[in-house]
């Protein structure tokens, strides 16, 4: 976090004003590595799977979250302090203090708990008042006056269920059919405490699958059906057995572990993702939530966890079988039609939904966290997910060195790569600069250089380095972030 | 707009609740345009530029947005109607009855001019009561009770400004530099009726660029000195005079009609813009602002405007020269040091601030506008613009054709060209389909095809038809996005 904050990847908002908590700037490096992270997802769902993209607005007005159930469901249990007055969300404090989860149980359970584990005021020591429910929406109005009320979405979903009829005829009454949605999301946090990681605004990318009910087969299925899942099933949780379910996607929808082919095949894609971030696979573990947990819309939910050092395992997407729950209600509200009739199957059809629904930060925060060596001097980054691609040095300040590097500089600019130019301090200093924010390759322009038109080209990773033509640069370079070894593009040199 | 919303470019929100004045959903056609002229933006601003991009959130705590002078002067002159109750926005009103602009005249010649020129309610035609000042941002409250007051940011810049002394640290104390954001502005307009181009949530494109006030030069000025501008004057807006003054960036700045050349140079660079998204250049003209209507931060702003159908001379774009306004008030706020230390000046320079702030929504309505060949059937797009570069289709559904054509139309998703498979209907209602959304080029698999492996390409434009091997195909749909010549790539054949 450290790194992160001074080389310009996160740092909290609102600083020079003392901040508010649960809110975080992506500066210029975190920018360029959330946007690739952004462009990494459409690559899996819009481009791989097919699915039409829409973009939606984040104020709501209240009928569709009425509609939806959050004015009423999207509540966070919460506390105040009997002595100073700050308030907390009970969960997050009894989490912080005990070590256990109690979202979803009752208020007077709750209330139980802390009393019997003498959970109290973190800022104070004060005792814990009353638990009641606060609706985690942003409020607002629309226009003038406060006649007509508004909320910050809490999901990008709504606005593609309420687009149903139209997205429907866009997709000329085809099943199963993808929309996803990638935009902010709110909610506002109680007390948030934990960085990036409980943020009140944050960037989401969802995708809601249609699918007929009697049709549970998902079309590329074959494809993701040897896919291992690490699963922890909600009867094991609730045995208090921590005990995990290592399982092929095809084999845990057999022994309906898991509800159906498109439930699965979405379970695999999404660690599929994560692997291709640098996620390594014994990071990932799918959690399936227990009742109590689950959002009102749902009736099975598994939450994608990733493994770290500074949060344990952070949820880092939640897969949901959302049923007819959405389009139901939405339907009921809006006295519109919103089945969709199949020219195949000769009936109307109200769709199921299953939805990968992933955010977007807490991927970002694993991610530098994975990469960040051990030896506290290198973000071994994928090399495609680096903000930065190769940096270019002259190697001394002097003879010419600087406009040669100047111009490679302007020439991998204007080719698409982000380069970026550096002649500040010793080369040394350089290369442990660009190694400290994941830069896996280097260029430096030297005395050769200015006689032969070549360059060396540095490897983070190793440290080693070749020789290359300055007109072959651009190829070689997109060679080697497509993972073409090292030693394979030009002539081995001394560091 | 009909053919906008047929065909899922764009269309207003929450249709199925009635829908609420100000917002617009993008459709899975729109979306990906939106997206494209987003990165385009980015291509200009962040590569070619070298300016950094950061992201910071939408929601805003007051504190920020009162020393920016947002509370106090982001404001909308309102009135009631006496009879039934409406609101509405003096200035669209007043343009809608007199085609008069009066945005920024004081609020007691308002009220005059309402009586002179019998303004009344469009609803009911009721009169109008008093004149009166309404704070166009969408407030909220963040955390629990209403403690802490936020607002939904009315710009993206100020999430800038107070970042300041982190971006310099970035910039490494070098002057100019220029950081941009791109995201979500909202302002929450009392009764806007005009469609997409009075939006409440909308997508904005902005640059601050902090420059030494002693040194006005643009380092890449020479570049644009030559760029023919059209302006029109504030003098001449005054006297009521249409006159337009046609000169270049340099002459602007010689002549001292535009106050610098950073100022000229980001006017030459909008222009390049609107030419690139397909705006000819006589259709693109720059108004600068009188006093009355800049905003309380700028000492000389140029509204870019363009000229549309439906709704006359559209701002697009704005500039303004906004001092060290911001950067002064801020620091005065938060008792910080907001200066720079010019280590070549050996001084401290509190920096002044020219600002390019484009909005999204606008231009891809002026795009589609001017696109839309008055044939009524073509959408002649740039071809990089285009939400869907290729169609695939099958001439028959048989002889596996279909087979092919979905082989065909995989290859060239997975080599990363936004590809649609189509099969419903004669081949010439599909080719009039893919005219209609401006997709530039279709590849048609027939008997010939399975035997030799060509299929015919046909260009949007001219309805031409080339024969190409289907080995070729990525390589010369490339060439052919890059403007390469049609009759150049292939066998010429009869449609």
């Amino acid at each position: 976090m450290e790194l992160a904050l001074r080389r310009g990847f996160i740092w909290p908002s609102f600083e020079i004003y003392g901040g508010v908590g649960g809110f975080y700037d992506f500066g210029p490096l975190g920018t360029i590595m959330k946007n690739k992270i952004i462009q990494k997802w459409r690559e899996f769902y819009v481009i791989g799977e097919g699915f039409f993209e829409i973009d939606s607005p984040t104020i709501t007005p209240e009928e569709v979250l009425r509609a939806s159930g959050h004015v009423n469901h999207f509540v966070d249990a919460m506390v105040e302090c009997q002595k100073c007055g700050e308030a907390f969300k009970v969960a997050d404090l009894v989490r912080e203090q005990t070590g256990k989860d109690i979202e979803g149980t009752p208020e007077d359970e709750m209330e139980q708990f802390i009393k019997k584990h003498k959970v109290c005021c973190p800022d104070c020591g004060g005792e814990l008042g009353k638990v009641f429910d606060f609706n985690a929406m942003f409020r607002t109005a629309i226009g003038p006056g406060s006649k007509r009320a508004g909320y910050l979405r809490p999901e990008t979903a709504q606005g593609i269920f309420i687009n149903f009829k139209r997205l429907q005829r866009y997709a000329r009454g085809k099943l199963p059919f993808g929309v996803v949605q990638i935009g902010k999301g709110y909610r506002n946090e109680i007390s948030p405490r934990q960085g990036i990681i409980r943020l009140r605004e944050f960037t989401m990318a969802e995708a809601e699958v249609f699918f007929d009910p009697e049709d549970l087969h998902h079309p590329k299925f074959s494809e993701m059906a040897g896919e291992q899942l690490i699963l922890w099933l909600a009867k094991d949780q609730e045995k208090g057995d921590k005990k995990l379910t290592e399982i092929t996607t095809e084999q845990a929808v057999k022994r309906r572990l898991v509800c159906n082919e498109l439930m699965a095949y979405y379970l695999g894609l999404t660690k599929r993702f994560l692997l291709e971030l640098g996620i390594a696979s014994e990071a990932i573990r799918f959690r399936e939530q227990t009742p109590g947990q689950r959002a009102h819309y749902s009736s099975e939910t598994w939450d994608v966890e990733v493994s770290t050092e500074r949060f344990g395992w952070v949820e880092i997407a939640g897969l949901a079988y959302r049923t007819d729950y959405d389009l139901s209600h939405h339907a009921e509200s809006s006295k519109e039609d919103l089945t969709i009739f199949s020219a195949d199957k000769k009936r109307k059809i109200l769709c199921h939904v299953v939805e990968p629904s992933y955010g977007i930060d807490r991927p970002f925060y694993c991610v530098l966290e994975h990469s960040y060596m051990s030896d506290g001097k290198r973000l071994r980054l994928k090399k495609w997910l680096a903000p930065i691609t190769v940096g270019v040095f002259p190697l001394l300040n002097r003879d010419s060195m600087p406009e040669k590097a100047l111009e490679v500089h302007k020439i991998l600019r204007s080719k698409g790569f982000m380069a970026e130019y550096d002649d500040a301090g010793s080369i040394g200093r350089r290369y442990a600069r660009a190694d400290e924010i994941g830069t896996p390759y280097c260029v430096t322009v030297d005395h050769r250089t200015l006689k032969d038109d070549t360059a060396t080209i540095r490897d983070r990773d190793t440290a080693a380095q070749v020789r290359v033509m300055l007109t072959e640069l651009p190829k070689i370079l997109h060679s080697l972030i497509h993972e073409v070894p090292f030693e394979s593009v030009g002539e081995l040199v001394r560091g």
